[in-house]
């Protein structure tokens, strides 16, 4: 049994639970994760039956031939009417379709409305199916990842890693260069060492504009005696790194070493903290702890970290705002920062799995401070 | 007055002609289009009597406040619903909105039901604001492109035209190599020439792969007889260029010259067709006449061409399902291709301004069959 079929059985076990006879999957991300297909249309209607309907356009016959051979195709331009269709008309092998469950954080308006016409035309004058939200049932499902997704993800933090080592190695961080110069060289990098694409606009933020929790890169030149803050990640089979390092130019001032030193000890907390059951808030609490007796509370202005998977930003969120708790094979990230407006700021942060033992470190690049 | 004020003035004007008091538009796109904003969160409120608001999170407040400089700004995490509040409460400097436009193609169910939820509570007992769809309003806009949106677009296409000469003048389309290897090359260069990303997955398809319209760059080597088919582009400044070109490696055959010319005529005759006033279906015509004629009809299996700008494919639609004229300063790419299964096939894909005089032609790369 192929890894996305045993995921459909057990967003089929879902369904059964909620009454649902069939979920129309609709966000591309979730039809991926369930069906393995990467093209940019393609739908899945999943039946409590287990006739499920793999849907796409003619662009998409062969590759989905190949990626969802298990699943029977449905080729149509209109993909999500056309398998709703289906959900009701099928009736010769089986009962259609009575309460059918869709994906309201993904559908729009348009598309509802477009999915209601369709089935009440189907029924033809019978029963029209009712049309249930699932919420995140599969979003909640891929906040666990499984053996396939953990592979992925590791080969995703050792191309960030490779290609910040190469570019250190190399001399690229040196000062006169501008920052994007230097994003640019690291995501040409990380795309050198097999990255399908950063994982996200990469931030290179020199000097002052380290203080800025999400810079864009600009024509800033990197200057010694400054920080250089890089967040970056490199997406791999579908599957995103993300890592900061904050390092020197040159030589590293006492407060620049102070700061680093509390971010640092922060990290570690947070990263201890990671455990199967911990609650999302104390996690948080246990990196922002360190950071607020240090007197830089009011520095570190967002969450500590997030799930981290086909979405560089995905459940869980670890914040102070954030509920829930903790489970093995969560990738998450921990990433506290300390922002001194005008000055400069220290971000550390690693892609990690949650496991019954110690969290599994992804992103291997050492956090002590570099000096370059 | 700057470029994204005017295209506010435009779509202020629309909402006033359908009887709306405010527009609160959540597309990103065209949130960055009538702002100049390229963060990742971020919608505008824009209301008749030109007391716009634009609002994201904490994260963007200093790159709102460069980019978006004549909006007044709301900072709040749950940026469309702070909007929607805002756009009842403040009464003081104006009347509440009565009808409020909402993108109802881009909006999900879920975010629908938070704004109804959150107009009812603003309006604390009042009359509550009635929701309309403005449907595609601002996408139609963006249709016609402004001098600033074409200098983009000119630059986007001049950096696929200068990438794909450095690897042809490099050698680096030579027998041996794989798809994936060119295309990574390919997409390295670009970003090395300044592009944000590429505009799409890099199609790089070597002999039988080339009959495959969509194919996905494998690890399939390059072989000297074979076509060589890239169909790709640089985002620069937000736009997206798109060309494709196709090649041949060593000699070219008889079938391969012949398959080239009807493709290549073809897409002069699209070209060609390219004119203001000109119906959409009429421009697919002039091009698949030609290859129907040599008998390739059902060897065309797509649309011959699309709108491009912020997005890869937007309005216009140029094809047998398409509907509406052309209208000088759209974008859009001609792209006619004829794919013989198991043997190769050609595409051939500019893109192009449409003009009251002959049509602009952006990516410049020659059209002569090139064999390498």
């Amino acid at each position: 049994m192929s890894r996305a079929s045993q995921r459909r059985e057990v967003l089929r076990a879902t369904a059964a639970e909620r009454g649902l006879d069939a979920v129309l999957v609709t966000n591309l991300l979730n039809v991926r994760y369930l069906t393995g297909f990467t093209g940019s249309n393609g739908a899945l209607l999943l039946r409590v039956d287990g006739r499920d309907l793999f849907g796409t356009d003619g662009r998409y016959t062969t590759q989905a031939g190949v990626q969802v051979p298990d699943v029977e195709l449905l080729v149509d331009r209109a993909t999500v009417p056309a398998l709703a269709r289906e959900a009701v008309r099928r009736g010769s092998a089986g009962p259609p379709a009575r309460r059918i469950g869709y994906e309201s954080h993904d559908l729009t308006v348009d598309g509802l409305h477009g999915l209601e016409r369709v089935l009440a035309d189907a029924a033809a004058g019978g029963t029209v199916p009712e049309l249930a939200s699932v919420r995140r049932a599969v979003e909640a499902q891929r906040a666990i990842k499984d053996p396939d997704e953990i592979g992925s993800l590791r080969r995703a933090c050792a191309v960030a890693d490779q290609a910040l080592a190469e570019l250190a190695a190399e001399g690229a961080l040196r000062p006169g260069r501008t920052e994007l110069e230097v994003g640019r060289e690291l995501d040409a990098r990380m795309l050198a060492l097999g990255a399908e694409a950063p994982s996200f606009e990469t931030i290179v933020a020199a000097g002052a504009n380290s203080a800025i929790p999400h810079h864009r890169p600009d024509q800033t030149e990197l200057r010694s005696g400054d920080f250089l803050k890089l967040d970056f990640g490199a997406t791999v089979e579908g599957y995103h790194s993300d890592m900061t390092r904050t390092l020197v130019l040159g030589q590293a001032a006492d407060w620049q070493r102070e700061v680093y030193a509390v971010v640092a000890e922060s990290q570690a907390a947070g990263r201890a903290a990671l455990a199967v059951g911990a609650d999302v808030v104390a996690v948080d609490a246990a990196a922002r702890d360190v950071i607020v007796a240090a007197g830089h509370g009011e520095h570190f202005t967002h969450g500590l970290g997030h799930g981290v998977g086909l979405e560089i930003h995905e459940a869980p969120g670890i914040g102070q705002q954030g509920a829930g708790t903790l489970a093995a094979g969560m990738a998450v990230t921990v990433e506290p920062g300390v922002y001194l407006p005008g000055h400069g700021g220290v971000r550390i942060e690693d892609t990690l799995i949650v496991t019954d033992d110690a969290p599994e470190l992804l992103t291997l690049t050492s956090k002590e401070l570099l000096v370059l």
